[in-house]
């Protein structure tokens, strides 16, 4: 039979608007999974993604977890059997005052580089796993079933730490281990050059309450000789980073190597602006590490950031309150071999030890998930490097990404299965904040690259 | 005449009832002046005192200010002229969930040291003002008259920095000026020692924006290269005292004096102790400067506290942002000779010197008053004195008091006028705190106190 890829990438270009719509009806469920409150539109959304896998053939369940539901597919037929995960939870809205529109009502927008869908979601990650569908959907109509055996997945709780992915994956193990996964949860490595992902952050994430008085305090009556929560937590967190920018957390940099020259001189040459990247959102220096290269501090270098910080009055006016408790929310990007476990032990005595008299500390575990580096020496990854570079008429790169999709570490450590990452989103996307979007360009040059992955990863 | 002044007790030990009454219409307005949408209610106090001051006789008026509305009135006749003040407004009433109930409900509870008033405001300083109002009352009912001419001034700004006050009392001289000013907004030195004020610390309120990228961004994609405003800010705030506790802002010192010796023995025999004062509120051991004692902090050292501190994602579960901005309130109280407006330049200076790059930094003027110091020598503190050791059946101590009370420094500066600072309230009565109260004692011995004071003052 002849290649029947022209007419599955005709399909995909007359078929846009369709796909837009089908992308819009998931867009509208705000399926925000850290919120318990948001917990029945996560549940919606893996309905509406078993209808979708079902309309296009696929043997399609939902599956519950102790958390937010899983959703798994089964179609095609061969011996080649490729995995594709993605994630159908998002972020919270909030601050929802600096949306330009409902983040759950998706429009499509003029931005400087071309048109843009504008909704929560829309680039992490309900846009990026759309377009693996629907290429799969003009395979199927083009050819009636699917290049090779594709097993699906997504999950509801990766924008919470997903609580239930292991203990999900291990209990169906046989299910879904296959020769090869393909990740939809990453980006093009600039508006132009397709990316593969060589090697992942890994990420921990901690949440510190200190507590001094039993009760908000007038600091007239104690000012001076009370104990404040909140000059504590400043003066702990405030000592995280020395002035070259390096933790402070003794061990912290266990584990983490400098980078490679083979990889350095890839780096280099993929002409990377600290300036434009930072540019476009309004700083204008690398502000990590003094002695590292931007790239290298957004790749190959671990973090440690505050994401958040609560305590005393915080309304509008002013209340001479000592307060009673003081909280952060921190986090951690992890490299190489750092160790996850280690690092949380060694992080809560580094706090402890700086903790005064008369105050008592809380800690909470929000999760933990080790660096991954990717073989790209495996021949699928060549494969799927030649139909990227086809489809966007650009060498395709293996990057680094400083993200952290503890996804793929989980495939290798449970499933011993390879993971390719790869994806369409922008660089100008605010996945994760006020208006997010993603590329109309994203979305379709997106499909027409899975539609030759899978061409080339079922021959 | 006889003395009236065992009569004018009696009708205030048999009336007890009715002047709850009173206090509690008083209490079920909430008058919280820091908020602006309380602005109605704080209006609402202020035409309830007008009332209630002409139904003992006082030609009494709301005057209209900038900010939350005066109420003046004027009373009694005779060369002695008294200035009553006290305020109206009160602190906002958050955290609501700590409440026993409604803060603007006022119940009597019990508590180990017998029964009180639980409301927003009982003790701060809606109880205290009333404790005057039903001693004129007392006497205006037992003798047809007051011992003395009265004027009475209650301000509904005292909590949110009293904008509108230092301009009302210029325009307003030569109505306001008396010979002496009683304040009813301070304490007893505990349950049973009555106390007048001979120095109160002054305040100076800041407000802090760090403002970094003009979006919140993913930490993921950026985190490591681009700036975060909470890691600026806790740096900056976490240096704000050395390991012993003191200010390390350059000048910051300045015009602060040692405890001379004479002050010094006397608070010694006060028999302070750092362990009950804190052990009321879950603390144990002084937490200021290493070098000082506990009443030392609390009354003659200038402190530098957080009051409040916002930034990032606060809110359930995890979200690894590196927010736009992050923000914090900062109070300092002032002692001797220190310079408000010196400090706060000073303030200012010294965090603009630790703000990198890539950041813009916003400040917001919150108020600031002088400390203030009393003549205690003058003839009417110790009838004052006298008047409150015959009521309490304790010799009246003069104690330096950490709280601010401008209207004492503004009065000596504006009109000339020396202020007696006493009141009734307790350290356990948790004003600015959920569940403040405010004991039916010292509602009660409050009224008694004032009917001795004026029988001594109008004499």
């Amino acid at each position: 039979m002849s290649d029947p890829l022209p007419a599955i990438l005709n399909r995909l270009d007359t078929g846009q608007a369709a796909a837009l719509e089908r992308l819009f009806e998931l867009l509208r469920i705000p399926s925000i999974s850290t919120d318990p409150s948001y917990a029945g539109p996560c549940d919606d959304a893996a309905e509406w993604l078993v209808a979708e896998l079902r309309s296009i053939g696929f043997e399609a369940s939902k599956r519950e977890t102790p958390g937010r539901p899983m959703v798994v597919a089964h179609g095609g037929e061969g011996q080649r059997h490729m995995l594709f995960y993605g994630h159908y939870d998002v972020q919270p809205v909030d601050p929802l005052g600096l949306w330009d529109g409902d983040p759950f009502e998706p429009v499509v927008i003029r931005t400087p580089t071309g048109q843009a869908i504008r909704a929560r979601g829309a680039s992490d990650d309900k846009g990026q796993l759309m377009t693996f569908l629907e290429a799969c959907r003009a395979w199927r109509a083009e050819t009636g079933s699917l290049p090779c055996r594709i097993t699906v997945l997504f999950e509801g709780e990766e924008e919470s730490g997903s609580p239930s992915l292991v203990p999900f994956l291990r209990a169906h193990a046989d299910e879904l281990r296959a020769d090869l996964a393909l990740i939809c949860d990453t980006g093009l490595f600039d508006d132009r050059v397709p990316a593969i992902i060589r090697s992942l952050r890994g990420l921990l994430g901690e949440e510190i309450t200190i507590e001094g008085p039993d009760r908000d305090l007038h600091s007239g009556l104690y000012g001076g000789m009370a104990r404040n929560p909140i000059r504590v937590l400043t003066r702990i967190l405030g000592n995280l980073h020395d002035d070259r920018g390096r933790v402070r957390i003794p061990g912290f940099y266990d584990g983490v190597d400098d980078l490679d020259e083979a990889t350095a001189a890839a780096w280099g040459e993929l002409g990377f602006s600290e300036e434009e990247f930072l540019g476009t959102v309004g700083l204008s220096s690398a502000a990590g590490e003094d002695d590292r290269t931007g790239l290298e501090q957004l790749w190959s270098r671990p973090t440690a950031e505050i994401n958040g910080i609560l305590g005393g009055y915080t309304g509008e006016g002013f209340k001479t309150v000592l307060p009673a408790k003081a909280s952060a929310k921190v986090s951690f990007r992890l490299v190489g071999g750092q160790d996850p476990v280690r690092l949380r032990e060694n992080f809560r005595d580094w706090v402890l030890s700086q903790v005064p008299k008369d105050c008592r500390v809380y800690f909470a575990d929000h999760g933990a998930s080790k660096a991954a580096r990717m073989d790209t020496s495996a021949p699928a990854f060549e494969g799927v490097r030649q139909a990227l570079s086809d489809e966007w008429g650009e060498e395709a790169a293996f990057v680094g990404f400083g993200g952290s999709i503890p996804i793929a570490g989980h495939f290798q450590q449970e499933l011993g299965m390879q993971s390719v990452l790869t994806g369409f989103a922008k660089d100008g996307d605010q996945i994760h904040s006020p208006n997010e979007k993603y590329d109309l360009d994203s979305f379709h040059k997106g499909a027409r690259s899975w539609a030759r992955v899978l061409a080339r990863l079922g021959s």
